[in-house]
């Protein structure tokens, strides 16, 4: 009997929970060889990503290690490089050694999801938090501590009421459970800190729709969700469409600029760009199975769960859930079984059992078989009580049972698990009349303009002129970066602006290291000292 | 009665516990404000760092959020970037905007410890994993996990040896614990590698002394601490120091080059460089101070522990141990007090109570009073009593109690915490006749040769030859890095050789925006062409 080989692409709901179901199959039969790949060791309980936020839970509560759940499967903690269909062979991105490795299928499951995508919005890839994977989470999480310690020793009104100014993008489930927990967190944050008053915290949730869970739920439900958001304190924005964001500020789609240091988008994900690299048959964004999540024009290669459009009898799609995926992907697992048995597959149907949101502590809302509603207190005990009991691995369960209990007897946890990276080369993006910075700001940075022009601006005599206008292709900021006094000037955006950004240390390595990058920075400064008839001091001391 | 403002820098035992006495002291009186600047939110309990390692407890059950311990100190979470003792003032990092912060201070308390310090020892700064903050914890347990994952995937049997050979550098207590940790955890995690001997798992402790803990500890228990480790399957290298390290080795003085992917070095730590700058009076890299603690030739500047000399009555100088920190700390405290009342100051005098040290699970060993000799699972058991006893705050004890009880319960972690950082601009050392990458490899970096030389090496015709050797001041990488080709000939380090490294997405960002950068890499690789007479395709394709 010769061996088959499956291999699973992802490790969120729907790649482990066909990996799960395969390993079930697999017990009474020797012929069947699981491997799966993903980018983490961990499978991530999605519902439970926000509790992470306010540190309700730990942080690792609400993951569990791969190699527990999935105990004979083998594991490739790579990326994905590509697929080379024709020889039945994943190709995964380098380890510690700079090399592609190749896996070969007899079977191939793409259960890759989908990802956060900011393009065509200006300034969020940089400025942007994301709120999709536990990364994002942590990153949010030590960002809203760090924000409130810094607001507690702002002396500047205008910093510390944008310091203290939240905005979450995005009013579906994933928006609002984020924006709850936010703004739960804050406030119990900004209690220790004397200096901040809680009537300056702003909490606003940004909404496109007219209401919030507008698609999820009906208008009864979405308006209690609503009151019960106003009543902790969290301002609706309805109606409004977020457009980009600058290091300071979020920008709408009507023009308004809300000044923040903190900008959360849930934006719609975007289907994974290492499928779209695959030559699959795709349709909005997802790849096309038939009823027995069979990938079009494919013998050996399945997909499920939200990269994966699948059709349900009654008509329509299957909606991008975990209750979806996890039945989908028992469904697959059969139905590879009988592939490999030569048996006839069967079609997938499932309806939905109903929906959940929770509202940060102590509330949620539910709809239950279309028909039932519940809120408040209950719909919370409900919603704790299914995801304890769907978390998958006793393990788990034990630990966010002990976590759960903690948090009634012990205050939350609110260390910053800070681990400091090298910044690299980066890139800005600013509105109209923003300043990137101010004359006598430490030199951090060195910038190139993108895209978009900028104006310089100094104080002589005391009085503030433009001294230069700077166009795409020119770069300023090398003097404060290579000395050790402050910007001799203040840079004001003349337009919607791109900049790219070289840290200070990088900078300073590759002037020192490479002569004909020094020697290009010193015919753009000179050339400059020429128009601008300055100081002729040598740029660049080396 | 004018308000006296004490500030602490830096929140290890010495400075947290001089905060905690010195809000104990205030309580009765209301002229005191008190400040603590500190580069994190927590307060690190330093002897549970190693029981992070191996997940023994929970990530943040050894950290204490400041404000929880000091809720009536104002708290600067800022690096230190300078103190102006003529205006009595503290100058902060920046926090979101790049400014500087001026603290001023009656009274200023120094206590930043010492940083891990790897200058004159080649690569070990690029290549060598710390031990001495949570950060460094992290780290390293991330990158066991991650090695023991890529062994279970490896097929050249070299590299998979590389994998599973662990190097600890340093036989202190220090040393002596994270090997143990790290020996109990990869032996743990390799039992899920069904690709895994055990027997192939080598942990290696490297020692410049005679025994372990030789400075430590009688010879006795030093000599019984070694027996438990080899038990433990732990290769003691004695009397062997290490010189330098490079991506792929350990690097020992007498020559032997050990083949390995981790590296951690303990070496003795260094004076924080925060301190240097400063121009106190300083011996051996620590500050004068006199028995009362105060900085010689300053009436409002006071120091303590690690970065402290402070003299002992008995003679000689007190240990930097956290024993001596805390009762320094409130020696400290209470003598400000006594110096802002105008009364005469004490001396300091303690005798230390004892040394203890863990081996990993079940085995420690203890000196008391420098008489009574423990070792083994009463040693470990009086260990783990007398810390939880020690660690500040009653949220922590039931943490880190639970966590204890946990263990017993349901089986550790190994969720890999990867926060994906951006690379920048960074260094590697090589030693003689290493490979930097070899022909076909994917080019992830282009490099600069900052000392040393290396040689080309390609296979033309099935033979291999060096075609070019390149010096200091040259690069190489720059092809494939550009292209979606692997790399085009192999290079060997022909001596010791440091490169600066560019990362692929940051080197194409700067030649796209940057013309000087892509016109000098442009003339390098001309240059080149010609000297080998090689093709005449442009280099770098814009």
């Amino acid at each position: 009997m010769s061996r088959q080989r499956i291999v699973i692409l992802g490790g969120g709901f729907a790649g482990v929970y066909a990996a799960m179901k395969l390993e079930a199959l697999s017990k009474s039969r020797t012929d069947l060889e699981i491997t799966l790949v993903n980018h983490e060791n961990y499978f991530v309980f999605q519902p439970l990503l926000p509790e992470i936020i306010s540190g309700d839970i730990g942080l690792i509560d609400a993951i569990s290690p791969l190699r527990r759940l999935l105990p004979r499967t083998q594991l490739f903690i790579r990326d994905v490089d590509g697929v080379d269909f024709e020889n039945n062979t994943v190709r995964l991105r380098p380890g510690f050694w700079p090399q592609l490795r190749n896996v070969q299928y007899d079977h191939l499951i793409v259960a890759m999801g989908t990802v956060t995508d900011f393009r065509g919005f200006p300034g969020l890839a940089e400025h942007a938090l994301r709120f999709k994977t536990l990364q994002d989470a942590v990153v949010l999480r030590n960002h809203l501590i760090q924000v409130i310690q810094e607001a507690g020793i702002e002396d500047d009104p205008a910093r510390k009421a944008a310091l203290l100014t939240f905005v979450v993008a995005g009013g579906g489930f994933s928006g609002v459970e984020c924006c709850a927990q936010i703004n739960d967190f804050v406030r119990r944050l900004a209690r220790h800190e004397p200096s901040i008053d809680p009537a300056q915290i702003q909490v606003l949730l940004a909404h496109s729709g007219p209401r919030i869970l507008d698609k999820e739920f009906p208008e009864s439900l979405s308006e209690y969700s609503q009151r019960v958001l106003v009543k902790k304190g969290i301002r609706l924005l309805l109606g409004k469409r977020l457009k980009a964001a600058t290091p300071d500020s979020a920008v709408f789609a009507d023009g308004q600029r809300i000044l923040t240091k903190t900008l959360v988008s849930t934006v719609p994900s975007s289907p994974n760009p290492a499928i779209e690299g695959m030559g699959l048959s795709e349709e909005r964004g997802r790849l096309v199975v038939d009823g027995t999540l069979r990938v079009q024009g494919k013998e050996n290669v399945w997909s499920l769960g939200d990269c994966a459009l699948v059709p349900l009898p009654k008509g329509g799609y299957a909606p991008p859930t975990a209750q979806h995926a996890t039945r989908q992907a028992a469904h697959l697992a059969k139905n590879i079984v009988r592939a490999i048995d030569g048996k006839p597959l069967a079609t997938f149907s499932f309806d939905m059992l109903g929906k959940m949101g929770a509202l940060g502590h102590r509330y949620a809302v539910a709809e239950l078989f279309g028909k039932i509603r519940l809120s408040g207190l209950p719909a919370w005990l409900m919603w704790r009580t299914i995801y304890w009991w769907k978390l998958p691995g006793i393990d788990r369960k034990i630990r966010l049972g002990v976590s759960w209990f903690l948090d009634l007897l012990i205050r939350p946890d609110f260390v910053q698990l800070r681990l400091d990276a090298q910044p690299g080369v980066g890139q800005r993006h600013y509105e109209t009349d923003e300043f990137v910075f101010m004359q006598g700001d430490l030199g951090d940075a060195l910038y190139v303009i993108l895209k978009g022009s900028v104006s310089v601006i100094a104080r002589i005599d005391g009085v503030e002129q433009e001294i230069a206008r700077l166009q795409a292709g020119e770069c300023f900021g090398e003097l404060a970066v290579m000395s050790h006094e402050g910007r001799t000037a203040s840079i004001r955006c003349c337009e919607p602006t791109d900049l790219m950004v070289i840290g200070r240390s990088d900078f300073r390595s590759l002037v020192s290291h490479l002569p004909s990058f020094a020697r290009g920075f010193e015919e753009i400064a000179s050339n400059r000292r020429v128009a601008r008839a300055e100081s002729t001091a040598p740029l660049i001391d080396r």
